[in-house]
């Protein structure tokens, strides 16, 4: 996550809350000022409007998930590849819930006015699933729907496993994404 | 889906649409009235409340998902099993793209007043995952989070699949989630 003001960070943290919350409709500037113990000139003179907010802060989950996933893979190909990245994203939704929630509800959203930016880095976050796909099977056409499923896997499963059983560890629900992903699922 | 009068089922739709777009917390029962070219009374005198309107609405859907996985499942297991059930939720996504995103984007929230039927109504959708998953893994205590992924995995491929690439058939994207369960994604 990029460096940013004291006062930056707390209008971001109470934006994410409340918009996992009510969502983003129903976040107004006003309810983000509350939130954040700051004035409501304050979060105006930080971020021009609701969408510019709404914009970075979701720039920024995503950006933190790209860099994730890159250092997660780091040189690894293949299954180790797989589990370091499922780990990694795990550890991210388990850290911070409200932004999962919110990237889950808007990552497919095609009517906002940060879609084109947000499609961006969601590519970047995606590339490293698919750069360990290509690696393995470089003809095949689908490689990015691929990693889009896998993402989808490991997104609900972490959210669900946050939600529904919390008391397990985040071992064990990577080795459930893991099997889910190993061609036993089913046999 | 439950039988419901020509008005209800214009309230619905227009409801599905606008929520898609708009969010639930975006939109308002006067929208929903202007869209289906109906008295606003009509729509309180059909749905007592927003909430009301809602929890219908993503009951049946979510109850349309579950009765179509248990037909498309019948009495198949292992591979095939799956490979049906992952058909069946691509095509009712096609053809219900803003209900796929609607559920997408509430199958999760904690803080609905629609969440305990919504909950329940889930987890007869996921169970059609879960009987074929505990079929060829009795002793696995992590059947309905395994379930929980896989159904994520296609709902997220399905909405990429029409938002990204709705060139592919419905076919291809099958196979791909099918190559993506089966243990050779990353060799």
């Amino acid at each position: 996550m990029p460096r940013v003001s004291a006062t930056k960070r707390s209008i971001l943290d109470a934006a994410v809350e409340l918009a996992s919350l009510n969502g983003i409709t129903g976040t107004t500037m006003e309810d983000v000022a509350v939130r954040a113990g700051v004035a409501k000139g304050s979060v105006y003179y930080n971020f021009s409007s609701k969408d510019k907010l709404f914009e970075q802060l979701l720039l920024d989950g995503v950006g933190t998930l790209a860099e994730t996933l890159r250092e997660a893979r780091g040189t690894k190909t293949g299954a180790p590849a797989l589990r370091s990245m499922v780990d990694a994203i795990l550890e991210l939704v388990s850290n911070n819930q409200p932004m999962a929630k919110l990237i889950a509800a808007e990552i497919f959203r095609t009517d906002r006015s940060w879609q084109s930016p947000l499609q961006l880095v969601r590519r970047e976050a995606l590339a490293e699933f698919v750069a360990v796909i290509r690696h393995a099977h470089p003809d095949r056409p689908d490689a990015e729907l691929m990693a889009g499923t896998v993402f989808g896997a490991v997104l609900v499963g972490g959210i669900e496993w946050l939600v529904f059983s919390p008391d397990r560890s985040l071992q064990e629900v990577s080795d459930s994404v893991m099997f889910m992903l190993s061609g036993q699922l089913a046999d």
